[in-house]
Formats: structure tokens, C-alpha cells, sequence
């Protein structure tokens, strides 16, 4: 764990979530909004349930933040569970005189039966309230407020949908970012846009969900974030762990990744050139295959991460389970759910990847204040382009 | 960092690389022998350049260890460098008198350029020289140590070749790890096993160098390692760390992987069925779409992950490069260099999973002595399958 | 940082204050008045000011917790702070139209010249309002969900003040910890506790503030808590940090302390008898001089600590200081404050102990569960005493 | 555990002691000369064993360091164990022919009784061999390493004897560092230096040992390591739990220390004063009652920082003890050992400081090479002094 870290906290359908951030410097502007925006892009996607829609979700920061500043102290941040007063009951904090229904057919792909059994609970509702998704929120709020101090140091983080079932986005570079904002899918490839769509309608229908993969590509990530010095020191791992770590994400593959498998060497490394007029760097590797990683550490290129999702596992026609009391077969529990959540997987992937390199930036520039982080990032970016 | 931790020192070319392993319990049977055995198999495999049969690799335990039996110490480990005596000029750690050549060309795809720009150097020895995978003979030494440790819970963990190049070996389960031991590209599949030989041949022949992807598989695994709870305890995210951080790796999936993205819900889980005689937990998900992790915990099925490992970046036929201190193009310095690492890079991929394995054993079971451990284990296990 | 972990987050006179706790056992009964008495043993005290009064902390359990038992999540806690309504302009998240006035004259003793220099700002508001000791109700609050498990394992944790200012307790052995509940200034001894109560009654009209020592001793602890192996597991050290973290703490000691250094080594350790009938353990050490600790492990018998806590820093008559925005001699910032914070210092040192020790506890027993953890102990303990 | 940290690994009659330093910054100067310096330091000092005399440890640099400068890499130290042959044996790795006598008598005030039972082994053997001091020559050089970096930034940390069993060193401001270098007990006035060395020798006599207290100052040291923001960043507990930490250490004290208790608060503190012209500082407390340490802060001062060491528990004299197997009374164990080690604990004590204040200050100024942690750290001294 390193100097910027981060705890999250709160069950799906419980009072809200928690988050406290430690690490971040001081003098950050951080308004309100900005976080709004992050859990509005999370909330929205082709193929979320109809909760998204009444939530809305809202932040409050507690503390850290005063007259529009982080002060260097911990920001905690509150996001209220908007159907609380339907759950008062069954997810009290204090003991409840009536008895609540225990959930006791677990759900195939989720946490629920390993869950129970580690935890030793007979009833799953306590389990699968804190793996539900809902708790990446909390997370993409925190992602919030690192890519605010990353845009101090023009670095951009975006994300966009590559495929969705058998639907793969034609790529083209640049990402228009502009175009993947305003679609459904968040997909820049309006021909599988639409293809995305239809799958999505007609899974549905079916009582399916649908899968896929996200990119997202972090731009203006200085060289040398990460160190080849120590195994938990790499970048690169440190990201796959922050991805990996989102619910339903099956694979995590950095640059040209599964595909370099079958390159030639060759084929598969970017070559170095000589420094050219107007570059940052005295020189670069255009081709960027390595996704900007090489020996865990960044190269300067953009970080180009994706990530493979995996169709939830909350089917509306549920999979064959067991019940826990009973022993008897019966169906999955059903809790309301979304159909597919790739477009919304991209945003907490975002999030990811902005606390990572929030943590990668601190550790290489240290810094209490915005200023001096940001003095010692441009000492460091002068001496090395010279 | 968990209770169980390792860190590993030292240059490829120096005196020898140093591991201490923090956090093992006392009173588990470690034969100097049983470390011996991993890190010859790590210098096996065909494609590995020279230097491997010079090696020949000890590790030398210095502490932790008497008279067979670890004692709760911290584990220290010494493997000498073999070549030393040729590099103890370049490598000295005391200043040297003559002047010693500096390399100034970076191999794209390697650690050298970003390394040298972050470390402050224009001579990228000594980048090269941490960056080099011959460190992960430490992990391996390291990860044989945790092996010994889960062998006691019944856990084996294993490892083949998926693919080499264009080469994909057809899939049989379960594997057959005789016949993995004993092929030279630890392939199970023999027709695959010759072709990949023989790309092998023509990639040395042209200069050029081969990736893949491995497969390690974990099995014996209890149910309920890791946990749900917060991102970072995911024991998925923290096995993608541990293999992504292996040089050369560029892509981590568990269980379906990738190819989960383009499943639809009802195939992409797997069903849990009722209790059977003569099984272990009361219910079991045969199928093992998920690799064994769901919520990130293990389910009790075996763990099963793959990693894409590129072709090396030190080719026979080096790449174009810039030398450092005159900003002219040159090409890339050239180290003596394997062909193919895939085969190698499995055995590193099973000492990283074991490691990550031990830790969250001791983050479960806790225990000082080998006994406490075991009793606690038992205990748990007994109680989850009444 | 181990398996049991927490963080805070909340400014003095922002919304309120915040904390999760990361790594509680599921299982474990935490009724909500189990945390408001410690909240209101903290806000007790001769001397407080008047604010103690306004108060009456509650901690709104916002997570981690379901109809009176844990459930293994994150628990997250909510002070509200009280007066908050008379400190939105002065400490709003977001900006105001209206300017604030700036705190420019720093109070020596305290973190705001520091603070302000560190964090680079003029303006010692936000330095005073996270480094005040308000955030101790955080952590009084999470030290009651600590204690609250150890409780499981019959292990309490008490304490009393030793001295204020320059009148000390006599101490008798054991320590009567109903008197020391029912005292004003938790002290044992009747004639002490006047003197005591006299001296801040005149500290109180000088404008004065006064120091002295507490002592917490847990009791139950078992054998072997810590470890010898590392110097970072050192049951000592870790004690060491918990205490001295806690504002105005400027000594801590362990057993004999500072006293053993005049010692001889025949009267500074506690022989080893042999076993007596009844007993727990086979040997004891009936003397406690080393207050449990021996080679950074507990020994079995009670811990003592005692700390230091020197005079706030906040005086009726201020300090002499130097305005930061015109360099100017002036007199420090006044802002309501204490007298004399030894008694509710106890009352943090408790929390802080009750912490370290469920760590060690989790860390040496593991489980998810508390009939889990309890099995492993209970295992342990037998397994020691025959 | 932050940027900057370090394990050791090592039994006292074992092969050697093993440290490994991870996070240090490259291109720093680090002549082996140095790091025999401090390991001489700590085997002087009147009242060693004569074991002292047969080691003149050795600290082989293996990793971290080529041509005399760091290179970012691990730094991995090696002391041998000069004595070794004689040990072999008893303390062999691999499992012996001939029976090795256990020790079963358990050493009063060492970890030899709750190791062993924590540890499961009725041989003591395995546990009082890594509780041994010895294991902080590795620490001392380690704190070498971290000593040489801060001298780059005119760091200096020293230590002197306080006081040994009752004679008590008067202290003058500043204390002359050369006189403690020359003196066998380390203390600064040769009044209380005479009367030390003659209670030694009458302790010796006895058959007794002594304790004492040292304090360890650094100077030099900028205003703002550590941090008021959380409790686990405050510097004082960082110190406090590095120095506690120590062998046979059961107190720890910040600037007036437990005195601070009977003081008021007019007399606790240390004024602000305006800028003087010669100042780094524009505000400085000249009278550093507060030893450098406000609100878990350094605030430009010397830190300050005593520490109680017991007599050590190894007597000539031996304690009663009781044998592990027969259930009997017996005398506790005897191994050589020291009379009084309080000289020597200083010398930790400067190690443990030093490396507490080199993970600050990178945690503060970041950095990956000397010259940029430099850099950074100019570049804050100057903002503030202006």
C-alpha cells in the first residue's frame, strides 16, 4: 500500500457507502460536480437495470475538502443508498423483532456460496450485499478525486467498449473520445454500436447477460512511474491488480497482451528513434505495443489497458443452485440486475487506473501541496528532456 | 502486504542474488533439495540460451532453517552467480580504477531506456542488470518454500505450455504432469510439443525470439482464500499482480478468461449442484468456468490462471535503438539471450501463484508452528462439510 | 499494517467525523450503546471544556454490521459534529462568497506552524482542524468494536491515571477499576484525585494547563502475541507507535519502564516458577516486571502501559507566537479548549491498545468468523496448557 | 511500511545475519568503510563480552551497489558469522547424525519462554538464537545506509549515554560528540563516564548486568516529516515504534519526555519567535522542549528521542528458572553475554532513527536518484524560507 491508498466501505442495499482516501495532497481544486460526473457515467450504459435510474447517486465529501480545496487530510466521502427506506428492515444495523427472509440459494459466478462458507452464514444476503457491484460507487468517487490531481500533471484517463458478446469495435486511432461519450455502449464504432445494442435487447429478452471488453488508455504518464527494482514495485502488476480487482473482470492484458504471444520478437517491441523537434521526450517508441510498460515501469507512450467482463451472474433466468438449508436443488436467487455492464465496467476501469498512477505519481514526486508535487514533476520533466 | 512476504536483491551479473522470506511457520520440513529441483526446472526448457547450462543454480539457505525444519525465522537465501568471476570488474561494488564500457543503446522492450531516464543514468548496466529475469531465480527459490508449505494442505500447483508462437497445444483434461515434466517445452500435447520445437529452430536461425502463454493450475485449494470485502483482498487481484509482475508477461486471465467476454450468461457459470457422497464440500460447481474465483475468493475448485508472455526483447538480429550519449539511431545492445522463455516462465508463474497462495493460507489460518496451522485448517474444513 | 486495520478521516469543526475498520471477524455482537459509552468515557473528565458538554458523541454505524452482529465487511462509523451548524461558512466543502478569516498565529506545542509550513498554507485553519484531537473520538470508537472482540477472548482492557501534574497515585495492587470509573479524574487513589482536582481548579485560573500519566493494563492476553522474528512484529514497537500517535503523548513504557534503567539485572526480570495447580499455563512469571512483554511477544501475563501526556498546548493565556502573514510578535490563536486531558487520554490509550491487540490476535489466530477465531484460539490455549 | 524499508534475516550462531534495504535512491556514495564504521561503533562500548572482540563484524555489500554508488537496486548486506565453525552443528541447516543438546531452561526476561511456546518447541534453542542482539548488527547496517543518504541533506544523528544503573550523566548543550566517540561508555561527562565503568565492573563482579538510558539526537532535520493526517503517519509513533523495537528496551521518550507530565503548560512548550536574520527558518522554538515533534510533525529542531534499556536478562549469576521437560526448578540457561549494552543500544538506536527519518523524508521528497531527491528537497527548503 502505498502513499495514496484507499478503503471503501457499505453494503448494496445498506445506508450508503464510505469511502476515506489518505494520501492526497494539498490545494487540489475538487468540486462537487466533478465527482457527480464520474458516478453519472458509471450509472448510465445500454443495458443497466432500472435501479440506475432511480439512484442517482451523489457524493458528499465529509471532510479533506474545504472552500473547494483538499487540505492534505483524509477525504471521506458518503454516498446515501437512495432505496434505504425500503431496506430499513432487512438490512438493519440494530437487531430487528420481526424475523427477515434469509436468502439460501446462491448465485452461480458470484460470492454468494464461497462467501457464505468462508464467513460461516447460512444466509447469503450478508454476503452478496458487499460483493454486489454496487460497492464500485464508492470506488469510481475515489477514482474521481485521482484523476482530478492527475489532470495537474495532463494526464487523461478514458475508457471505451471494444466488445460486447460477439460484437467487436473496428478500432481506429485516435479514440474519439467525444463520440464513445455520447453512446450507449460507450463504443467509438458507430456499426458496432448499434450490432451492441441489438445483442443487448435480444439477451434481454432471453433472460441472459452479456460480456465483454474495455480499454482504457491513460495519456500523459510520465516516464519512469513504477520500478523494475522489486516483483510489487512493477507497474504493470500493480495495475492488473487494480483492474482484476473490479467485479465480473475475468482477464487483464496491458499493450498488444494475449496477442503478443503469437508475434515474433521483432514484431512485438517498439522500436526506439532518435529525438525529433518539439517532442517532450529526447525519444520515443512510436509504435506502442508495450501498452507504455516495459521492465514494470511506464515508457512515456499511453498506458493502454484492457480488460475482459464476464456476463453478470444474475441471470433472469436463473441458473441451477442449491438450497443452503435444505440441501434440495432449486434456482439461483434473483435480485434485480442488469443485463450487461461493459460500458459502466469501463468507468470503474478508469477509476482503477487513476488511483493506481495517483499512487505511482506520489511515490516518484512526493509532495504535501499541489505546488510542490507539481515543482519536483516539472524539475524531473525538464532535466530528462534536456 | 500480508502476513507471509518476500523480497528478492541482486544483479544478474553481480555477486549473486539474495531472497528473505518473511512469515513462514515454524516446524515445516524443508529439504535444501526441494528448492534445488524448482530452480532446475526454471533453467530448463528448450529455447533457454548458454548461460543455463553454465548455472546450474543453488540456493544456499543462510538462516531460518536448522536441521531440516524451519524454526519461524526469516527465511534467507544466497544463490551465487556462477560467472562472477568474469564480471567482477564491471560489477565490483567498490570503485574500479580502470575505466569500464558503458552501454549506452536501449533494447526496446526491455526496462533500459525508461529505467535509465527515471534512475538518473546514461549508462544502462546498471538497469539491465536488475531488470534481467535471471532474478526470478529468487522468486523461485522463494516460491519453492511456499510450495513445500501448501503441499502439507494437500495444495499442488503445476504448470504447462499453452502455446508457443502459432503453436496451441489441444487441451486434455485432467492434464498429464508426467508427460509436462518430461517435455522439453513442458507441453502435454506431442504433436504441438514438436512443432513448437521447431519454431524454435527457425527463431534462432533468423535472429529472432518466440513468446506464448502458460498455464499454472492450483489444486487442493480450500474454499474462502481471499475475500470480497475490499478491493485489495481479492485474491484474483493479487494473483494478477504476482504473474503480471513476471518479466515478459503482458496478459493475465483466470479461469475462461478472455473468452468469457464473448459468452452468454447461462454458459459463462458454473452451476452448483447438491451434495455427493465422498465430496469434500457440500456443494460443488464442476464446470469451473471461473477458474476457481468468484467474488474474489477461491471456490475449491483448482485455480487456474494463464499469462501471455512476450517474445524476449534481446534478439539475435538487434533492434534499431539511439545510443544514449550521442542521440544517433545504432542498434540495440545485445546480451546473451534465450530463444523462448515460455516454458521457464511457467515454472516463475507456479512460484507466484504459491506465494500469493501462503499468504492468504496465513491470512485465513493463521498459526506459528506448522501444527497450529494445520489444526486450524482441519478444524475449518471439518466444520464446513458437516 | 496487519489484517486488522483502521483509518479516520473529519476536521474538528467540519461535518463529522469518519472511520472505517478494515478486517473484523464476522459473528461478532456490536450493539450500538457498546460504542457510546466508550465515547462517553472519552468526553468525560475533570477539565474538559465546555464543549465535552454540547456534545454527546454518537458513532452512526454506517456498514459492516446487520441486526447486531458483524458480518466480516468493512465496518464504517459517522460522528456527526454537533455544532457544525455554526461552522458551515468557516469549514464548507465547497467554496463561500463570504472570506473566512484566516488563523495566522500558531500555538506553539501544537502542529500548526508545521503543519502550515508542510502543507503550504497561511492560513492554520485546516492544519488545527484535522490535528486536534477531536479525531481521538474516531478512534475511541473503533477501539470499542476492538474491544468488543477481545471481550470474546477474555481479555479487558482498563485505565486509570497515575499522575496530573505533580500529584501521583499510590497504586494497589489490583487496581480497583469500579473506583476508577466513578473518579473525575479516573484515579484510584481518593487522596490523589482531591489533589488532583485542586490543581486544575487553579491551572484553570492561571490560564494554566496540566499534564501527567496513564496507564492501561489488558489483562487475558494470551502467550505469544507479537513476534521476536522481525523488528516490525515486535508486540512492543507496535504498541509503542498506537500509544505515542495519540495527541500530547510524548513518553510511552512498558512493565518497569523507565525505572528498570537503575535496576540490577537480578531485580529487573520475573523468574519462572513451576506449574501450580490451576493455572492456565504451566509456568508463570509472577512479578510482571516486563508488563507481558519479553523478547516483542506477550508472556502471558497483563500488559502495562503507561504514557506521558504533556499540558495541551492550547492556554487561556497564550503563548507568545509570531503572526505568519506580517512576521509580527502576537500572542498564539485561542480556541476553546481543556485543561487537562490525562483521564480521556486513558480512555484513547484503551482504543489504542484494544487495536493493536485485535491485530495481533487476528494476525497469530486468523478466521473469518468469530466462532472461527475462537476454535483457533481455544485450540492454541489447550494445546499450551497440557 | 513505507518507500524506504528493510527485513533482516539471521540466527546469532547461524551462517550470518542477511539484510535487505528495498527503496533507496540511486547514484548515492556508499564506501563499505562506512558501513564497518558503525558495526565497529556497536561492538565497542564498556561492558561487552568478549565475543565482541573475536568478531569485528564484516558487512558485505552483495547487491544495491556498483563502483561505489547505489544504483536504485535492492541493497542486500551480508555480515558472516565469524564463529560459525564452532556452531555448525548445533546449528546446521540440513538435519544432523549426532544429537544436539536442546536448551530447556528458559532465560527470565528474554523471549526464550513465550517464543518457545508460541513457537511450538520444547528447544529453546531456535527461538533465543534469533532474539538475540546480535541480530541488531544488521540493523546497524542498514542504518548506515540510510545514515550516509541523509547526510546529503546535512542530517546528522548522534547518540550518549544518559545514564547507567544509577549514575547519571549531567548534560551540557550541545554535547561534545567527540568526547562520546572517545569514550567507553559513551557518555559525555567524564565524572558520571568513571562512576559507569566502576558499577560495570562491580556488576561484572556480582555477577550482576545493568540498564541505562541513551538518547539519540538528529540534527538537521527539515520541518515537516510525518504528518498530523492519520495516526500511522505521525513521526513521533514512527520513532517510537523503531526504537521500541530495540532489544531490551521498555521506554521511549520525544523531547521532555515523561517530565512534560508534572510541568504546566506555560512551561511545556517551546515560543514562537520572529524571523532572525542567519535563520533557515523564517519562525523558529529555540528551546525544543517539544524535541522537534509537534502534531506528529518534525517542526525544524534536533529531534530528540531517550530510551530505557533493561539489564540485560543473561546473567553470570543465573535467574531460577524451570526445566521445559521435567516440569522442574532449575537455573535459567547461560550463553556468554554482555554486562551492560546501553553504549551499544545508542548506536541501534541511531540506526533505527536513521532509517525511520530516511523513509520520511523520501515519503516527502520522493525521488529515484540523489540528485532528484536533492533537487526536491531545495526546491521545498527554499519555498518556505522565503
Amino acid at each position: 500500500m502505498g502513499q495514496f491508498h484507499f478503503v471503501t466501505a457499505g453494503e448494496s442495499h445498506g445506508k450508503g457507502l464510505v469511502a476515506i482516501v489518505e494520501g492526497m495532497v494539498a490545494g487540489l481544486s475538487l468540486p462537487h460536480e466533478y465527482i457527480s460526473r464520474d458516478l453519472k457515467r458509471r450509472q448510465a450504459g445500454y443495458g443497466r437495470s432500472s435501479r440506475m435510474n432511480i439512484e442517482q447517486d451523489e457524493a458528499e465529501i465529509i471532510s479533506g475538502v474545504r472552500h473547494g480545496l483538499t487540505i492534505g487530510s483524509p477525504i471521506s466521502l458518503v454516498i446515501q443508498n437512495r432505496v434505504w427506506q425500503d431496506w430499513q428492515e432487512n438490512m438493519s444495523v440494530a437487531p430487528v423483532d420481526k424475523e427477515v427472509e434469509p436468502v439460501t440459494s446462491p448465485r452461480p459466478g458470484h460470492a454468494d456460496l464461497a462467501g457464505a462458507i468462508k464467513y460461516g452464514t447460512e444466509d447469503i444476503r450478508p454476503i452478496l450485499e458487499r460483493a454486489s457491484a454496487r460497492e464500485t460507487a464508492a470506488r469510481v468517487a475515489v477514482g474521481a478525486v485521482a484523476r482530478r490531481f492527475l489532470e495537474e500533471f495532463d494526464i487523461a484517463i478514458h475508457s471505451h467498449t471494444i466488445c460486447i458478446g460477439n460484437h467487436r469495435a473496428k478500432q481506429r486511432e485516435p479514440v474519439d473520445w467525444q463520440q464513445v461519450e455520447g453512446s450507449p455502449v460507450r463504443c467509438a464504432d458507430a456499426g458496432a454500436e448499434k450490432a451492441m445494442m441489438t445483442s443487448i435487447d435480444m439477451a434481454k429478452a432471453e433472460g441472459e447477460t452479456l460480456g465483454g471488453v474495455f480499454e482504457v488508455i491513460a495519456s500523459g504518464v510520465p516516464v519512469g512511474l513504477g520500478s523494475h527494482v522489486q516483483w510489487y514495485r512493477r507497474l504493470d502488476g500493480r495495475i492488473a491488480q487494480a483492474v482484476m480487482s473490479i467485479n465480473a473482470v475475468k482477464g487483464v492484458e496491458v499493450g498488444t497482451g494475449f496477442a503478443v504471444a503469437n508475434m515474433k520478437g521483432s514484431q512485438a517491441h517498439d522500436i526506439i528513434e532518435p529525438p525529433r523537434q518539439g517532442r517532450a521526450l529526447p525519444w520515443r517508441q512510436i509504435s506502442n505495443r508495450a501498452g507504455s510498460i516495459e521492465g514494470g515501469m511506464s515508457n512515456g507512450e499511453p498506458i493502454v489497458v484492457r480488460a475482459a467482463v464476464k456476463p453478470i451472474a444474475t441471470l433472469g433466468k436463473p441458473l441451477p443452485s442449491v438450497d443452503l438449508s435444505s440441501g434440495e436443488a432449486t434456482e439461483a436467487h434473483y435480485e434485480r440486475s442488469d443485463i450487461c455492464v461493459v460500458p459502466a465496467a469501463g468507468i470503474i476501469g478508469e477509476a482503477m487506473l487513476a488511483t493506481t498512477l495517483a499512487d505511482a505519481m506520489l511515490e516518484k514526486f512526493g509532495g504535501d501541496h499541489l505546488k510542490e508535487t507539481l515543482a519536483n514533476y516539472h524539475s524531473y520533466v525538464t532535466s530528462i528532456s534536456s
